[in-house]
C-alpha cells in the first residue's frame, strides 16, 4: 500500500478548496507576522545578548516553529508562488545554516547561551532537528534548493556520531519524539539508510535504556515521555499526547521499514487504545491539562479537555501510517474523525488565529468563579489566539492544511484507494483520477479515473446506506469497482450518538453528527441557555444555509420548567425550544460564547 | 419568639437518640483521643519550645478545637457523668487560666511564640476567644463550675479596651467570625451589656472601615472574609463559606438584640440568596474549595463540592436565629435539609471520624488521574478521618449532636412550635410535651402536651399531603392546634427530585429523596456502575431494612447498551439493573466506594 503524495492531488474544488485558499492568502502570512513580532525569525540571527530586550531572548523550541511554518510554505510553493514568503524562507535557511557550529549542530537557543549540547533531555534540540529536516525536505522538493537539506544531512551525521557511535551524549533518545519520523522522510529523500538506522536506534532504546537523562526524567515524570516501557511492549497511548503520537508515528515508521511484526503489533495495540477508549468524539486526544497527557481509558471530561490541535493533527499522522502498513479501513475513519472535527477546530474560520485547547464544552457562567481566593479550577481559553507562548499549534496548521490532499489516494499493485473525499484531480501512476464532491456538505462523490487499476472506494464508518451507480464488492470498508466511472451517494442523515457508558461523563447526553462532522449547540445562536435544553433522541432536524463552510442544523430541543425554587419535584413538563447547532470546529468564531457538543437527553 | 433550650429538651427514642449515644459513648472520646495524639491539650501548658518535637508546635487555631470539644463535652455532662472527660476538660481549662497573661489573654500560639497580639487579622486570636467563651458558657451551665467563664470575661474586657476604648489593635475586626455570636451569648449569659455592645461594634465595623489590618486583608483576598461592604449592604453569601455564615449568625444575633431592621433585613436578603441558588440538595454550602468558598448563583458542582461540614453546621445556626426573629417556616425547611445531610454526612456511622469536605459524588474509576504528571485536579477524600490538620469540623460534631434539641420547640405568647421531629420530652414554661415519633423513619408523630398554649406544628416543605387527627389551621407551614393531643401523620413517599435548571451541573439529572433526607447510590451496594444507570423519574421505589438507621431504598434503573464501540448512535435499549439507595449522610462507611446523588434520567 502506497499513499500518493499529495504533490500530485490538486484539490481544485469543495470544502478543501476553500481551507488551501484560506491557508494560503490569510494563515501562512498571518502566523509569518506573529512569528516576526514573537522573534523567532530573529532568534535565528544568534545574536541576542544580556541586555537585550527580555521579550526577544530566545527559547529552546523555538527553531521547530519557524521549521514548520518553512515546511507548510514549502508545501504552498508547489502550486503558487509566494515570493515574500520564499525570501523568508531562504533568509531564515541562510541564518540557521551560517550559524551552525563546525559539527552542523544548531538550535539558536543553546549557540547563544552556550548551554551544554545533548545534556538535558527535555530541551528540544533533537525535536527541533526532526522539525528542520521536515522543513529542509519540503523546500528542496518545492524550490529545489538544498541548501537547509544538506545543513541538515551534516547535522544529523553529527547527531549519529554523538548518541550512536560514540554514545557520549547525556541522555539516549529524544526526549519529545520527532525525529523520529522526520529521519524516516530523511532516508526515503536521500536513500541514506543510515538515517533509518538512527531512528530505529532511537525507537529501539527509547524506554530501554540506563542511560541518567532518560531514567531521571522517566523516575520525575511517570509516563509522560513513554519510557515506563520498551515501545515494543506498549499496549496503550500514556503520558503526553502530542510526543506520544509523534512516537507512535516514528514507530510506525520504522516497523514498515524493517518489516518489524513486534513493533507494529504494538502500534496497533495502542492504536485499539485510543480508538476505543481515549479518543473525543471530535478525534481530540489528551484529555488531561496536566501534562499535556493522555490519562485512563474512558477519562473524557468535557469542559476541561485539553486535546491539543497539535495532538489531533498527530493522530491523523499515525492513522495515515497505519492505514498504510495495514489497509485496514479502520485507521481512515479515526483518521476522517479528527479531519474533520478536531484538527480543524484549531483554527479560526478567518484563518487566523489558532486554539491549542480544544474543549468540548464552554460554560461562561461558571468559567472563573474559582479565582476568587488563591486559585482557580483550570478551563481552558474560550477565544482562539493568534500566537502562543509555546507556539506549536499554528505552524502545524500551515502544514497541514496544504498537505491534506496526502490524504486522499493510496494505491497498491492492482487497486487505488479513495479514502477521503476531497473535490480534486490526481495523478496516479502516470493516469488521472478525478473526484468531484462537495463531501462533507453532503455525500455525493462522482469518480473518474482513466488507469487501468481497479478503484476501492471507502465507505466510511458513519455511513450506514449509501448506492453507487455500478457493481462492486463491498470488502473492508472499501467497494471495489472496476469501472471507470462511478457515482457513489452516502445517505448523510443527521445522527444522535451516544458514547460508551464507561464515559461516565457523557451518561445521559448524546451529541450530534451529520457525516463526519461534530456540531455542537452555541450560545450566540441559541436564546435558550445551551446548558439548560435537553434533547430527545429522536429530534428531527432540518439543514439551514449555515455560514462556516456547512449546513446548520436546526431542531427543536426541550427546556425543563422555569422555576425560582432551586430543587422540586421532577416533572415532565418541558417548554419546546429550537436549538441551532453548528460544526464543532466553527465554535467560537463570533466572540465569547457558551458552547455544548454533549447534550443531556430528554 | 423564643427557642426552647435543649436542655429541657430530653431526645429519649429514635433517630436522635442512636446519635447522641453514639456522639457520648464514643465520638467524645475518640476526639480527645485524636486531640492528644496531636497535642492540642499539651498545647495549653505553653510549655512548647524550639528544639521540641516539630508535631507538638501550637498552631494558632487549635485553641479553638479544645474549647469546641469543652463546650460539647459540657452538653453531654448536662445530662450524663463523664468524669474522665470532665477531669480532661477540667485540666485545660486549668492549663488556660493559668497560662493566660496579666490582662487574661490567652492563645497558646502566640503565648508561646510571643507574638505581636492583635497585629494580624487572619491568625485567629478572637476566633478562639469565640469558641472559648461559648465552651465556657455551656461549662458553667452544666456543672456549675466558673472558672473559664470567669476568666474569658476578663479577656474579654481586654478586648473591648484594646478594640473599642483605645483603638489599637492592626485591625478592627475578627478576620475569622465567631466571637460575634459568643459576645451575645455572653451577654446573655451575664447579662452584661458591654458584650452584646461589643458584638454590635464589630458588626458595624465588618467591611465599614479603614483600618490597615482589615483592608491590606480584603486587598489581597476579595470577599474571602466578607469585608467587601458593610453587612448592613449586603445582599449575597460570599467568601469562606464557615466565615460568612458565622458572621450572619452574629448579624442575625445583633439584629434580635438591637432591633436593627436594616440588619435584619441583610440577613434575609443572604439567607435567600443561599437557599434559591447557592446551596447543595444536602444543606451543604460553599462549593469551592479554592477558599472554601461561596462562589456564584447556581455554580454547585458535584465531585468537587466542598460543602463543609462545619458549614452546614453554621447553616444550621443561621437558620435556628433566623426563624427565632422571623417566625416563618422556610428558615426550618432549609434548617431540616442540613440537618440530616449534609451534616450527618460529616460524621461516620461508627461515629469516630470525619468528613471535612463533603463531595456529592465520587468516581473512583476518574479520582486520580492527573496526578500523574505535576499537578492534579482536586476532589476531596473518599473515606472520613479520624483528625485532621485543620481539625474544626470534629470537635463541631461533638458540640452540635448533644445540642440538637435546641432545634425541637420554641414558644411565643399563646403558641408553642414544634420545629423539628425527636422523640423526646420537654419542659416549656413548666409544663410537658411529648414527643413520639420515629421520624424521619416514618412521617407518624404523636404530640402530647399538658399546657394551656396553642401547639403549632411544622409541615416540612417536602410534605405535599398529612393528616392530624384533630381540626388545625394552616399559616404559614405550621398547623396550629387546641388540642392537648394530636397525631400527625406526614405521608413520606419516595420523591424524585430536580434542580433548578440554571443548575447546569444536573442538567438532565435527578436526585432522590424520602422525606428531608437526600438519598445516595454507592457502588458497594450495587453492582452496575452507578455513574453509568440512568433514572427513570417514574420510578417505583420500594424500602428494604438499612443498615444506617434509616431504610434503604430499592428500584430498577437502567443500563444503556453495553458495547466496545466508544461512539455509536443512541437508541432505547437498554437493560434494567436494580438500584439500592443509601442515606447520603451514610456513603462511604464500608470502604471507598462510588457515589452518586444527581442521576442521569432516562
Amino acid at each position: 500500500m502506497k499513499n500518493i503524495d499529495f504533490r500530485k492531488v490538486n484539490i481544485n474544488d469543495g470544502f478543501w478548496k476553500a481551507k488551501q485558499d484560506m491557508c494560503k492568502e490569510v494563515t501562512a502570512k498571518a502566523v509569518f507576522d506573529r512569528f516576526t513580532d514573537t522573534y523567532r525569525f530573529a532568534a535565528l540571527k544568534c545574536t541576542w545578548k544580556e541586555g537585550d530586550e527580555e521579550k526577544a531572548k530566545p527559547h529552546f523550541f523555538w527553531d521547530s516553529d519557524v521549521a514548520k511554518w518553512i515546511e507548510g510554505v514549502a508545501y504552498i510553493l508547489e502550486r503558487y508562488p509566494m515570493p515574500e514568503l520564499e525570501a523568508a524562507c531562504d533568509e531564515a535557511i541562510d541564518d540557521i545554516v551560517k550559524n551552525a557550529d563546525e559539527n552542523g549542530y544548531f538550535n539558536s537557543y543553546f549557540l547563544i547561551f552556550s548551554e551544554k549540547k545533548f545534556s538535558n533531555r527535555d530541551r528540544h534540540e533533537l525535536y527541533c532537528l526532526g522539525h528542520l529536516i521536515e522543513a529542509a525536505i519540503a523546500y528542496k522538493r518545492a524550490t529545489g534548493k538544498d541548501k537547509l537539506l544538506r545543513a541538515m544531512c551534516k547535522y544529523t551525521d553529527y547527531v549519529i556520531k554523538v548518541f550512536k557511535e560514540e554514545n557520549s551524549a547525556g541522555f539516549a533518545t529524544p526526549g519529545h519524539p520527532e525525529l523520529e519520523l522526520a529521519l524516516i522522510k530523511l532516508y526515503k529523500e536521500t536513500g541514506e539508510k543510515k538515517y533509518a538506522d538512527l531512528s530505529k536506534h532511537f525507537i529501539d532504546l527509547h524506554g530501554a535504556n540506563d542511560k541518567d537523562g532518560d531514567r531521571l526524567w522517566w523516575a520525575a515524570n511517570g509516563n509522560y515521555n513513554q519510557d515506563e516501557m520498551p515501545l515494543r511492549a506498549r499496549s496503550t497511548a500514556d503520558g503526553h499526547a502530542v510526543r506520544a503520537l509523534y512516537l507512535l508515528s516514528g514507530m510506525a515508521d520504522v516497523a514498515a521499514e524493517y518489516n518489524d511484526k513486534e513493533l507494529l503489533d504494538a502500534c496497533k495495540r495502542c492504536f485499539d487504545n485510543i480508538a476505543s477508549s481515549r479518543m473525543y468524539i471530535t478525534g481530540g486526544v489528551g484529555s488531561s491539562p496536566h501534562g499535556e497527557a493522555f490519562t485512563v481509558d474512558y477519562d473524557l471530561p468535557n469542559r476541561t479537555a485539553y486535546t491539543e490541535t497539535c495532538a489531533a493533527i498527530a493522530l491523523v499522522f499515525f492513522c495515515h501510517r497505519m492505514f498504510e502498513a495495514t489497509g485496514e479501513a479502520k485507521y481512515q475513519d479515526v483518521l476522517e474523525r479528527a479531519l474533520y472535527n478536531g484538527v480543524l477546530s484549531g483554527i479560526s474560520m478567518d484563518g487566523k488565529s489558532f486554539f491549542y485547547e480544544n474543549p468540548l464544552a464552554i460554560d461562561l457562567t461558571f468559567n472563573d468563579v474559582d479565582k476568587a481566593v488563591t486559585e482557580k479550577r483550570r478551563y481552558p481559553i474560550t477565544q482562539r489566539l493568534e500566537v502562543f507562548g509555546c507556539s506549536c499549534c499554528p505552524p502545524n496548521m500551515v502544514r497541514f492544511i496544504p498537505s491534506v490532499g496526502n490524504y486522499v489516494f493510496s494505491e497498491d499493485e492492482d487497486t487505488v484507494y479513495i479514502n477521503q473525499y476531497m473535490g480534486c484531480e490526481a495523478e496516479v501512476g502516470g493516469e488521472t483520477v478525478r473526484v468531484k464532491t462537495a463531501y462533507p456538505a453532503d455525500g455525493a462523490v462522482k469518480v473518474e479515473y482513466t488507469g487501468g487499476k481497479k478503484l476501492a472506494i471507502r465507505i466510511p464508518y458513519w455511513c450506514k446506506s449509501f448506492s453507487l451507480n455500478c457493481e462492486y464488492e463491498l470488502k473492508n470498508g472499501y467497494a471495489y469497482i472496476n469501472s471507470d466511472k462511478a457515482e457513489l451517494n452516502l445517505d448523510m442523515p443527521v445522527r444522535v450518538i451516544a458514547a460508551n457508558r464507561r464515559v461516565h461523563e457523557n451518561t445521559g447526553r448524546v451529541a450530534v453528527m451529520r457525516g463526519p462532522v461534530v456540531y455542537c449547540a452555541e450560545g450566540v445562536d441559541n436564546k435558550a441557555n445551551v446548558h439548560s435544553v435537553l434533547l430527545d433522541i429522536s429530534a428531527k432536524f432540518t439543514l439551514g444555509e449555515g455560514e462556516f463552510l456547512l449546513p446548520e442544523l436546526k431542531t427543536v430541543a426541550y427546556l425543563p420548567k422555569v422555576s425560582d425554587e432551586l430543587y422540586f419535584e421532577a416533572g415532565d413538563e418541558f417548554t419546546e425550544t429550537p436549538l441551532t447547532l453548528i460544526p464543532y470546529y466553527a465554535f467560537a468564531n463570533r466572540g465569547e460564547s457558551d458552547m455544548i457538543v454533549w447534550i443531556p437527553k430528554k
